[in-house]
């Protein structure tokens, strides 16, 4: 592992690094803060997941996480959403929903996106690997969160391993990707006809399926402009009712899908999540 | 004026706006953030001036102000550093350091710079004028700050109306431009030999030729990297002791010049200003 760059940052440290995936067979870099914090002590880690055309930079600059991070003793680690290099396949016309930038935090199975397009596996495995070995966190205690596609990303992992993470909770999420433009689009090219695949990676069907939470806490601003199309919470309100799945829904009057609405309620949401990391 | 996009954030409204110049004689876009407020309210103005190559968006997305300006009652607005567009000269090599995103807060005297570089008038008249007129905003009651070449305009405006600014602060600024190689060139290319209008534009030279303020803070990083070269802090706190002008100079081990040194202290100086507007 590689420092790409560090910066003191609200009595703690914000650091860039890189590294050779074997997964993603790539060097991926990945942003990380820690928080002051006495020698030797073992910090929570707070995994947060980006939305499309977002690289580990965007929640670094514009999330206003540091502050909340510092005050909790929280550890953030922010990975990337893609592959990305010389090789790595992209939508043949770039665009901005699938391919580069746009992971959807799956395995994928098919050609030509199956070589390198293994965020699944690189999120929930290699770089938790990474991180334990380089950085004063404690492993057992960890949680996770992400907006847009990676809200979708945090929402499938965390119902996937319920004993891992303490936490979950998500800004303006796609919870449904089997049956909206964005995930149909992106689960059809990466899994193919797979709709058994199709279903893990499918917050509504997982929840169908008998995933569990303790609890899950998601923020969508009311004029986020892709809520009727791309991420329909009153989906995921009415399985999760259905199911018995503890949902505290918080609609946000006038937010949109920006960072302004994201760095409005993070401190909030890393204090839910610091409550569950104890 | 036109409303180029506003965004709900921390219960107010971040809005970025652009109107016709008469002083540059361009379009000038400009950033401001309302805090949440009682309809009718009028509310104290904190002025935030940015520094070389930024633009009104880099503290708008990395400064981390709204969450202080919406708890403190405080709208905060951030200017341009320098005239853009066509027909607007800029340094023949594109130098960061002059030109575009390096107005230095001064009305240029030199051709070709005099036409367009009218940074100090449009930030101390034009700007103020349009914000008065648009904003809920107390204009009895305002303030200024900024960072590096903006903490040199904080600095030099906040001595030139010390009955205007309630609350003078910076991070990291240039102190004595006459003295250092960014600001020797900038002054000496923008007023060109005169240098009584150097001394105007030079808060040593002020405190030297007995501009006073009730108090005066300013956080800088001690692992900056143009500390020794372009800041000098050192040289403020000498000519502050002998002229008897109060100031607190704070310091700050391990930060740099970035955005992660500027957002890490600016709730702390906002809370200051809040102060000191009532």
């Amino acid at each position: 592992m590689e420092t790409v760059a560090t910066y003191r940052a609200h009595g703690g440290t914000q650091g860039v690094y890189r590294h050779a995936s074997t997964e993603t067979r790539t060097d991926m870099s990945f942003a990380v803060f820690v928080p002051p914090h006495a020698e030797g002590a073992r910090l929570p880690v707070v995994w947060y997941l980006s939305g499309l055309t977002c690289t580990h930079a965007n929640v670094m600059e514009k999330g206003e996480y540091r502050r909340a991070c510092a005050e909790l003793g929280l550890i953030l680690v922010a990975p990337d959403t893609s592959p990305r290099g010389e090789g790595v396949p992209d939508d043949a016309e770039g665009a901005y929903d699938f391919g580069l930038g746009a992971g959807f935090y799956v395995d994928a199975t098919e050609a030509p996106w199956a070589a390198n397009y293994r965020m699944w596996s690189y999120v929930t495995a290699e770089l938790p690997a990474l991180v334990a070995a380089h950085f004063p966190a404690d492993m057992a205690r960890q949680s996770i969160m992400g907006h847009s596609m990676g809200g979708h990303g945090a929402l499938t992992i965390g119902l996937s391993f319920p004993e891992r993470y303490r936490a979950i909770s998500a800004f303006a999420p796609i919870v449904a990707p089997a049956l909206v433009p964005w995930g149909r689009k992106a689960l059809g090219r990466y899994l193919g006809e797979d709709k058994a695949a199709w279903r893990r990676h499918d917050a509504l069907a997982l929840i169908e399926d008998g995933a569990r939470l303790p609890a899950l806490l998601v923020d969508q601003g009311e004029a986020d402009q892709f809520l009727r199309e791309q991420l329909r919470p009153e989906l995921l309100e009415t399985v999760c009712a259905s199911a018995g799945q503890p949902l505290t829904l918080r609609m946000q009057p006038g937010y949109d899908h920006s960072y302004y609405f994201v760095s409005t309620f993070m401190a909030d949401q890393l204090a839910w999540h610091a409550e569950r990391l104890g």
